[in-house]
């Protein structure tokens, strides 16, 4: 029948589904461990909490209806009062937009942002969702390298230096995903001193923020600079079903969005927004609820790095398990994570290899693990079959 | 602060925000009886039924999690039963997709089947929610007048005669939003028979469908071709909050609107998606509920039109009430129901003149009227403050 259909539009050539969410398509169903997942433990979600406060907003009938397109007003306060806290400035109501998860705010900020031809700076590896939307807004993109402290800002620099324009430079600022790592307060400010010397926009993409192991993260870029929008979202520390993300922005911005924001969906969902919104205010327990998950993922991790550590030595070299969802690890020794990602399957494992996050080649020797979804025994159980992998090779 | 922000993108110059949407922010707050709305009533909305549906949901882990991105697998296989039963053949559930209110069906689908400056033909007055998005999405966009039996088939028929040749057709087939019509049989099947002959997409857009008032609705247009893509939703039905709608479409369709679902917002609410399958699933709670909702709109509808008939006789010519939420009138006399407006609100009424869903010009005689949100003497008094206005010009 799909022979004798209309044609689809041209440029959907161009467009391929996720590689890792075909992998997770294979993998989801087989007695597999998987480490190559990108989801929060739904054991730790609070799920009677989250009922409760359904049931009280489901007592009135003002959850029902639309809601309007920045999101329902009393969630935006509370976001508000929670965002002046974190970037040290009273944040007007106007300038906090909820959207469907942050990944919407990412596909209407690219449309409001971008024109076609615009160049985009992204983290090299980079957040997939990032690149997908950007290369579908038909911005060019630029990579700059991570390593330890975070995005390379002296390679931005000289990008800049070399007369590159950019119109947004995006980063996942904590724990990167995939790469793990945090940027530190000194990139930051020079990353926020960069941004209003050139004039370009920031996205400061910040969905793991939170969930530090020892530390809290370093003040965000959006402290430093009124140019840079920072992003994030309900889903890490409360539950991704409420599909509550948010925006910091300034007001031009919010508003751009909000005009987008009615074509793309017309608005949120009053009653998961409600049930955010009580949650959110309720910052002791919110507190308690995050210094829980935290722990538990903290501990996950660390016994996933040891793991690795302990088992591969020197073939391997690996994030420091600080905060997030994700480790990312880079062979030594030659070993092709594509390659060997086969292997892994049959002996019972499974792992993102690193050219899925690539900007055009590279990472070739690397893979992405998520510590989140497994205890401790079972992911040291993953590594022994990751080796069991590594040693058919 | 923003006179040293970045600059957004250029296209943005050409967008401006719905004229309905910046006249319901005037009305809301007054003491002003509102016919402008596009509201269905939150009074009838299954509260007690949801609140239920949501607290078994919340019983259970399962709906907390990120879900798929064409929808959560039970709800689309209740989607296409009841699908199956509307089209009278199998509808497959790879042909169902899950979007965040039709809404959304409508933003990605113009990004699946619109190259830019692809032709779009849209009914005369518009649906404006899609004339933004097929808009911002480059379409040229013609136009085709509705009359009593729906879209005028044979002055489409004329533009393909001339060698224009659509892309997508777009179609709000029963009880439309603005014009009241409802698409006759002949004409379903001569559209279908155009799309086919042609090679061009029809979008059938029905959220109003089951809201008969006297009659069922004739047979989808989506039962007479493979080309014809079926958007459909529960916001009329059950509650708007649960941002729950939905496309039946080729399954190339429904692949390439997966790819961009996953960088718009990667998924919808596991939560809403669990909670609407439920109550879509009880097909004889539903039928008696959404009897009910039929029943209160079919006597609020009559009592407007009969209100309006009366009071202004032979200078205007409104639409029966069939079904759906609005009644769509033209004033014989001369009247500018874009002059009248202030005189309305001053008189204590509001409305959305025509000329707020034209193409391009025209419809400055007519006026759109919501029913739903207001009992009978309430739509009475309306009407008699819109006589004062109308008298007062």
């Amino acid at each position: 029948m799909s022979s004798t259909l209309p044609p689809l539009a041209g440029k959907l050539g161009g467009l391929t589904s996720s590689a890792i969410r075909d992998l997770l398509k294979l993998t989801a169903h087989a007695d597999i461990v998987s480490l190559a997942g990108g989801l929060p433990d739904a054991e730790l979600m609070p799920r009677e909490r989250i009922a409760a406060a359904a049931d009280a907003a489901l007592r009135g009938p003002g959850c029902l209806q639309y809601t309007e397109s920045p999101g329902w007003g009393p969630l935006r306060e509370v976001l508000a009062a929670r965002e002046s806290a974190r970037l040290g400035r009273t944040v007007p109501v106007a300038e906090v937009f909820v959207t469907h998860g942050s990944q919407q705010a990412l596909s209407l900020l690219a449309e409001v942002l971008l024109d076609p031809g615009a160049l985009v700076v992204v983290e090299d590896p980079a957040y997939v969702g990032a690149l997908q939307v950007f290369r579908a807004a038909g911005a060019r993109i630029v990579a700059v390298p991570l390593d330890a402290e975070g995005m390379r800002v002296d390679v931005l620099r000289e990008l800049l230096g070399r007369g590159e324009r950019p119109a947004v430079v995006h980063t996942v600022s904590n724990f990167h995903n995939p790469g793990g790592v945090t940027m530190s307060p000194a990139r930051r400010r020079e990353l926020a001193e960069l941004a209003q010397t050139h004039g370009f926009w920031v996205i400061e993409d910040d969905p793991y923020g939170e969930l530090w192991f020892d530390r809290p993260a370093p003040a965000p870029v959006a402290s430093h600079a009124p140019n840079v929008i920072r992003l994030s979202s309900a889903s890490k520390i409360i539950a991704p079903t409420l599909r509550v993300g948010w925006m910091v922005a300034p007001d031009p911005v919010c508003r751009a969005v909000e005009l987008l924001k009615q074509g793309a969906d017309l608005c949120g969902s009053a009653l998961t927004q409600q049930i955010a919104a009580e949650l959110l205010a309720d910052t002791t327990w919110l507190t308690g609820h995050v210094d829980r998950v935290r722990a538990v993922y903290g501990a996950r991790a660390t016994a996933l790095v040891h793991a690795v550590r302990e088992t591969f030595g020197e073939r391997i070299v690996c994030t420091d398990a600080a905060g997030g969802m994700f480790v990312w690890a880079d062979f030594t020794d030659g070993t092709d994570t594509g390659q060997m990602l086969p292997r892994a399957l049959e002996a019972g494992v499974a792992y993102v290899p690193g050219q899925a996050f690539a900007v055009s080649e590279g990472y070739r020797g690397s893979l992405r693990m998520c510590f989140t979804t497994s205890e401790a025994p079972v992911l040291g159980d993953a590594v022994q079959r990751l080796a069991k992998a590594h040693a058919a090779g």
